[in-house]
């Protein structure tokens, strides 16, 4: 949570945060700003201080609303360091930043970076700002252990806002069923009563609708996949695809609040009308697993324990598994599930089985999402829910939705 | 244009590009892409060499959709590289890199980097694998010469994909007109059906769900803006306000293909039922200064041209303008316009006046957006066309649109 931050900060010597670029659809400058309109931004953050928030002069509406302190673009015309940097503009941008971070108090120390940003550019800057101010030393991390940290706990408040994405994706979700569910069906085809065949395409339009209605956004996409393509975990389906009866249906939702803040992920696998017997059984089995490994999560574990344990298990039913082989396209193919927050993929993670800070503490959010894959046989199945972890210790889903394969068709 | 990369790598001695990070809001990948459904990618450019595509094995669907050369990332599982790294993440992600490259044929030269991507984990793992691959040198430009430059100019493709968005942003601009000119007037404010004022957040609901019936994306919102938050460009608006007749509002609306793609930008500025006359006395300046501007467009001129002669028309109106103070907040305050591609906002710039290749060209796609802001007055006023350069050297809008001030009532 936000409030680790400066232990997290002393702990691991880190004596400044810069999170620089837009403060929409850039989680880590969203977890300051909580996501006003800002097109592009700098936050330093100094522990014991107010971060300070640079910003355009056109934006200062919007930036205040952060209640941080302000500095505007425009106290550092370009033209100021034209002259000292021969006109270079990359020598421009560089003096112009080294009295940017002069200003803020930034003169020695460490200092990490953030920032969703065009990396080339950015990069350059801090190359030539590392010779500017050689007291300073500017370091990423492909673990953070401070943002990445701090956000892997989430608040009350941030839990409140996940769930509230989870009530608009079960309500779109619900009107999907309905829709799907009220089609006329003819040879096995639902149709539109316009005479034409429903496809993917068609779904997939208004699920995007049902999301903008709610007031979300779905910047990674919808999963709506049907058949062989739902037997590709990350294949967004088809738009061109007739949906049909007795072909599983995998739809991974996964929308955040506009502007890119807080996310919910969630999957259902449906067949329309009835299911095959090997779709049904292999549901059954991925449900099966689903339910032992939900019922043995538990506090202070790092969830690598329960990819283990879903491959075990997945394994004794006489599938093949990731962890027999990383490279497998059918079977059990993926990681067990992800932590969720203001990205849709964050700590703590399935996989990290060495890291000892990848734990399910209070606060922690994180997806359970088994799933069987067979695109030689034509289907896929994929069973997921957020969880999270109650100041009792207990686990809760942030959302409920029935979890039925067999949806039966209402259409006339 | 994407035939000009290999002359454009040449003649500033970059032998490769490489674009990371995922395949959609993330223009350098898309601009190669053309925007499948890759959530995480590496692309390598060679000249005269199919791109390759680094992807993950559950999205190789959606990768063959590009019909580069693919390879997945589990050809290079981690642990293949945890003993030799001391199981330490930033060497197992650094020596997987190398291996990679050398894979891909990288093994000597300078490579040019970009992507939209979490800077802080990318530039600890640039850093390392410049130091494991001494004789590649890692490069970005804040003014980048190759890709921005490349993409500066647009095909008849891509000219056409920009107006399909500009249909689509006016189809939603003529829906948002209809609806609150159909509004009933009750003291001077809109009100709805069931008596409650109409507010900026209803209208501002309406256009993102019209956006998403279009199959269209606002990645970066949309400004509706009323009174004085007009008059702070960048101001998106605040949700609770009413709307109200005789004050002026901004409504900037700049949608993108759906996954991030291209982008069209457009500003009508709008009075209710009447315009106050200062509101009028200023739009019609507004007016005059975007139509002599616009006359006098030409091939091979700078556009910094046109934000001079923006400056000298306002200020021989009265107007402050930010030539003669960059921190006014009244008065002309911003920049003339900007180029627009899978960018909202791209080369070629109106303040890069020193910059030789700032040059309007064939296939150049600009906005012309003066305007005059006046926080003090409670308003603001914008008009923005995205206009291009022809084959025969003319400059045509990519769309039409009318340019009223004022929009008759015609509620009860």
């Amino acid at each position: 949570m936000k409030q680790d931050l400066d232990a997290l900060m002393q702990q691991h010597a880190i004596d400044y945060l810069w999170v620089s670029g837009p403060a929409q659809h850039n989680s880590n400058m969203v977890y300051f700003t909580g996501g006003c309109h800002v097109t592009n931004a700098d936050l330093f953050y100094i522990p014991g201080q107010t971060p300070v928030l640079l910003h355009g002069m056109m934006e200062r509406d919007e930036a205040a609303k952060t209640g941080y302190r302000l500095i505007s673009y425009s106290n550092y015309p370009t033209q100021n360091f034209s002259g000292l940097a021969g006109n270079d503009p990359l020598e421009i941008s560089a003096l112009r930043y080294k009295q940017i971070l002069e200003d803020v108090g930034i003169t020695k120390g460490t200092v990490m970076l953030y920032g969703m940003r065009e990396f080339g550019p950015f990069f350059a800057l801090i190359s030539r700002l590392q010779e500017l101010l050689p007291e300073v030393t500017f370091v990423g991390d492909p673990l953070d252990k401070i943002m990445v940290e701090a956000r892997a706990t989430k608040s009350p408040e941030e839990i409140e806002r996940i769930r509230r994405m989870g009530v608009i994706t079960t309500s779109v979700v619900q009107k999907t069923r309905d829709l799907l569910t009220s089609h006329k069906v003819v040879d096995e085809t639902l149709i539109k009563p316009d005479g034409q065949p429903l496809t993917i395409g068609d779904v997939k339009a208004k699920i995007n609708l049902w999301i903008a209605e709610a007031g979300a956004e779905n910047p990674e996409g919808t999963i709506f996949a049907i058949g062989r393509d739902g037997a590709v975990p990350h294949s967004s389906g088809t738009p061109s695809d007739p949906i049909k009866l007795g072909q599983a249906i995998v739809y991974d939702i996964f929308p955040c609040e506009a502007g890119g803040g807080y996310f919910h992920d969630f999957t259902r696998t449906w067949c329309l009308g009835y299911a095959p017997e090997e779709v049904q059984k292999a549901y059954d089995q991925v449900k099966e697993v689903y339910d032992t490994v939900v019922s043995e999560l538990e506090v202070g574990v790092n969830p690598a324990r329960y990819q283990a344990r879903t491959c075990e298990l997945f394994e004794a039913m006489g599938h093949e598994t990731i962890r027999q082989n990383p490279k497998i396209e059918r079977g059990y193919i993926h990681g067990l599930g992800h932590g969720v927050g203001l990205d849709v993929h964050e700590k703590p993670w399935t996989g990290m089985e060495k890291d000892p800070t990848n734990i399910l503490r209070v606060g922690s959010v994180m997806t359970i999402e088994p799933g069987l894959y067979y695109p030689d046989k034509g289907f896929g199945i994929r069973l997921e829910d957020t969880w999270y972890v109650k100041p009792d210790h207990t686990f809760a889903k942030i959302v409920d939705f029935p979890m039925d394969l067999v949806l039966p068709m209402k259409g006339g």
